[in-house]
């Protein structure tokens, strides 16, 4: 049994998301563990994790728009304003998605399902350096 | 200190919750595993997992009515629509619930609460083969 | 590699969220284990947990004015209504959140952001005793 850690950085372009599949699976192979869990957290509450369908990129921009709809940037509800009209919609975004998310490890791979990819989810309108922890931890 | 991993695949009859509380548990037992985690993950992205009250099915079915209003099948602001008016309002649902979950486990069982359950959620309309991977990892 | 598990019990004053950080970083530090992961579960469907930033206190207020809004009590969609306006809106928070959830632990420690706190949201407007098993895996 082990644990093996890394820090992933990346720079977000502002409200969008992004692939992170391929690096998380990076760990994984470098962590020689074949058997086990992966997790990633996400050190911020204005970016969240999810997992969804990496074939038509649609769905992502589907997804945007039923968010910020649902989660309207600037609501009059809100009185955490001083950094913009996106900074409470973002931490709401955050609640309503993940911090952290958890795949089975078998083979030394992520289980994903064919369709499934991880996306970091930046819910700011301007770019972010989003840090997150990836741990891996079996056998 | 150990890991154990095993598929579960359920046959849902289109949207609509199925306890999976039980099949989750037998692989715990299985396991051999006294303490630790039990990670339960499904492989798809239109079907999800949840934790909820196992008393009353009315909470399922309040459930399922809320969801169906807040992320509306066949909503004019879906572009990914070719697969019918609920594959995106499933993504939406799969994103706002768990891909994902864990539960503690103790004296060789989930810890759940007295009125805790363990769901899996379908979110076609359609019945659907569900796999999931659980992974105990513990001692 | 080993794992250390312990029970927190909080009552909450009723609708409101209470900050575990703490408490859940006293147990990570008992357990020794200096690289892994922590996770949290709280074992109730009408509480649950989140994270979220710790810095200006308007945010989980602003939090939850958009709950009570996005999931009103007494809705009349609900059949599930013996124990009051607030018992099936609770559920419906507490699957739009999180029963359980899971941090980084690296040098003894969370690793938590600098403005990320661990929260334990009660949804029922009324005072409870909640439960919440603390389980730490790791080297």
């Amino acid at each position: 049994m082990a644990v093996y850690q890394h820090t992933i950085e990346v720079a977000t372009d502002g409200r969008s998301t992004v692939d992170i599949s391929n690096q998380v699976q990076a760990i994984v192979s470098r962590s020689d563990i074949e058997s086990g869990i992966c997790q990633v957290f996400v050190q911020h509450t204005s970016a969240s994790l999810m997992l969804t369908e990496n074939a038509d990129p649609e769905v992502r921009r589907d997804l945007e728009v039923f968010m910020s709809r649902a989660v309207p940037d600037g609501d009059s509800i809100y009185r955490h304003t001083m950094e913009g009209p996106d900074d409470m919609s973002a931490h709401v975004r955050s609640v309503l998605t993940q911090s952290g998310l958890s795949v089975p490890v078998g083979d030394g791979r992520c289980l994903l399902g064919t369709w499934q990819g991880i996306y970091l989810w930046e819910h700011r309108t301007t770019g972010h350096n989003r840090c997150m922890v990836v741990t891996v931890i079996g056998e």
